[in-house]
């Protein structure tokens, strides 16, 4: 008994994979020619490309020039079915899994979950902060940024006025840095324009760093560099601290040191969104699931898990591989074959990470690139490694459609020093008011 | 005591535009090089092109291909503020406006706030239909009918599945016909390929018209052209009906006829949107201020109406001109001249409405107009027809940014026959549960 009404043949394995980013995606489609079901289940009818989150957030792109829906994504994949839920739990004896529309039976089940931000616990903080791991947060984001200076305008005060203008990014990795460097392109080129009245020497930028240094998977020149960089832009950079407590409006740091911001960013840890019915003891700290070098869950047969949710821990990756696209990616690709290699009783192929570099952009024609080329390290800055970000975002891009559409804004902002998404539309930041005791001031 | 704080200048007379529509935007730029304080304020901080909100509601372009923001449209425009704030009430002795965001003094106040829907009291059918008046209106329509076909997935009882394939639209105005052509391609060309499992044999579009004919402001040729085309995409037209009741799932006309749909789109009447605060006998039937030829409102010297909300009657028009968008540009670029002579002390000079004609689109290659050029009245269809709207349509948006990527949006999804934003993204529509005994079948 259970609940995919409308799928015909049930003679053929079935595999369900929960989540449809980038390595539930890649999977998909690398079973494209396989004699399986292939069934999506995710919160979301679309695919978002996380790399590009924060530039929706920041006005550069509107949010449907990186999304794709599934369903467009694999139209002519007879196979695939999708259905828009949430899972719930998995009862592995009886190989279903439970969703918010029902039970879905599986002979493969592959978790593609991903990450949620972790606030280790700290509520205070979980409440106040924005987070960027979804389209709905990067949307959240642009709204707020936008409200700020609209509420701005109306008071006296100049500590509340700072508080609006103010941002503090907590976490010096690629998202924390392309954050703190975007602003910092807002704040020159189009804030000033649109706010007049405001006075943008007054906007300030603070990046909060845990360890004594940027992009700490990259190599230390692209973790000096891209320090150098947010100095020029004029980001305040904080290294070695942590943020002990934020009330929605004032940033205490480990060190004593305190920020006043009603605009905190959460750009910091990340934790594992586990599902319940799976042994606990498959599950390390961070909340991602133990597997071997097939992506198997431990204790599991044909149980899987992909991309940030796995850690596949290695010699040479002792705690599994980083949470970003490309081990997603290649692991999604991976099991797909290995799965059909199961069909045919073949051995699975175990899985090596080809690691292709990483790379961040700071703001207008500054970016940093660790590139692993022909077995070659390439340390890349300047121009030169922010067209290469430009160019292997834009083919990365799921659809060709997406593809011209971030190019065009792109293009349009570049020569135009413009962004031109500066609306608000959808949710935004509701903190608790502080009275501003000069508000409503006289002309 | 007033809430501008900021503005520096007050020794120039201040005009304050509640609403940032057509006639309101048209009247801020017209004003750009008037000795004034140009005052705009609007719930939103862009201004939306409302002709085309039905094509977002259809996934055809994204909310951000036809919203600019106020502050990036009078960007360089020195006189020029913008607030993010409500009207409340006004008060004609002391000249000043009360809104959300704290009271502000005018010399001159403009009324361009539109209108809304019309239920004529009817709280049931306000309750469950759905509008589209605005940007958020529109991204509702189109989640809830993604969402629909999602759920309908999950049913086996035929009625309760046709509910939500099947769509009402009540009024056979432009909107309504535009609509039912919209939703007819996607039925044609997308639905079925995004959803093999349904069939969409099943899924019926029906149109309501309370009159005995379709687009009733146009030639009878444009409205007999535009039953034939919605007939030929296989539209169910309902003339000389009128929608009864709806409770969210059956629709009663008032001849008996029942309809089943969980999405009746109401295109029906408007109503203006009135201020607290002005004489009652201002207002005329139908919530729109009575003007005179200088669209100032009867009884007050410095208080003006524009466009949907203000009824300029006069022989040809006796119930004022039609709530479009040409009288609306129209009247606000003559209001911008009629301030600067009143500065001047010279006479106003009366409103008159050039009448340049109207259109609608249905469905592929298809639309009706009745253009005048040239003094001579032309009626187009069919593809010419189609053409034309389409170019009238692409160089009426404001920005060229928005021009471009509609343009490359329309380009794209004429020769894919795809309509590619088919994503949910923000709120829908949710109607109470319809139980369904067959709910969850087996596969």
């Amino acid at each position: 008994m259970e609940t995919l009404a409308k799928i015909e043949d049930i003679n053929q394995p079935r595999v369900v994979i929960v989540g449809g980013g980038f390595a539930g995606l890649e999977l998909a489609r690398a079973l494209r020619n396989a004699p399986m079901q292939v069934v999506l289940i995710d919160k979301q009818n679309y695919h978002a490309f996380q790399p590009l989150l924060y530039q929706v957030a920041t006005a550069s792109l509107a949010a449907d020039s990186i999304v794709s829906p599934f369903r467009k994504i694999l139209d002519g994949q007879d196979n695939f079915y999708f259905r828009l839920a949430e899972a719930i739990c998995v009862d592995t004896e009886q190989h279903l899994l439970e969703t918010s529309i029902g039970r879905i039976r599986y002979d493969f089940l592959v978790l593609a979950t991903g990450a949620t931000a972790n606030f280790f616990g700290d509520e205070q903080m979980q409440r106040h902060a924005i987070t960027l791991k979804s389209v709905a947060d990067a949307i959240e984001l642009r709204n707020t940024v936008l409200s700020n200076f609209e509420q701005a305008l109306q008071l006296g005060d100049m500590e509340k006025i700072n508080s609006l203008l103010d941002f503090v990014i907590v976490g010096g990795g690629p998202t924390g840095v392309e954050i703190a460097g975007a602003l910092s392109e807002l704040r020159a080129h189009v804030f000033p324009r649109d706010y007049r009245e405001l006075n943008f020497k007054e906007m300030d930028i603070h990046l909060v760093q845990s360890g004594p240094a940027l992009l700490k998977g990259m190599s230390a020149e692209a973790s000096q560099k891209s320090l150098e960089y947010l100095k020029h832009f004029g980001v305040q950079v904080w290294l070695d601290r942590r943020v002990k407590s934020y009330d929605g409006y004032t940033v205490t740091l480990n060190t004593g040191e305190k920020l006043i911001t009603r605009t905190l960013i959460w750009a910091a840890g990340v934790t594992g969104s586990p599902i319940k019915g799976l042994r606990e003891d498959c599950l390390l700290p961070g909340n991602r699931y133990a597997v071997n070098e097939f992506n198997q869950v431990a204790g599991y047969d044909n149980i899987f898990a992909l991309g940030d949710i796995a850690a596949m821990r290695s010699e040479l990756y002792p705690e599994g591989h980083p949470m970003v696209a490309q081990p997603a990616l290649q692991q999604g690709r991976l099991l797909g074959q290995n799965l059909e290699r199961q069909l045919k009783n073949e051995p699975m192929q175990p899985f090596r990470y080809d690691d292709k570099g990483s790379m961040a952009t700071i703001g207008r024609n500054h970016a940093v690139a660790d590139i692993k080329l022909f077995g070659r390290d390439l340390r890349l800055g300047g121009f030169i490694a922010w067209l290469a970000w430009g160019f292997v975002h834009v083919v990365s891009l799921v659809s060709f459609r997406n593809r011209l559409i971030v190019l065009l804004n792109w293009a349009y902002s570049y020569f135009s020093y413009d962004k031109g998404l500066r609306y608000i539309i959808g949710t935004r930041k509701v903190l608790p008011p502080v009275e501003d005791t000069q508000d409503k001031a006289i002309t």
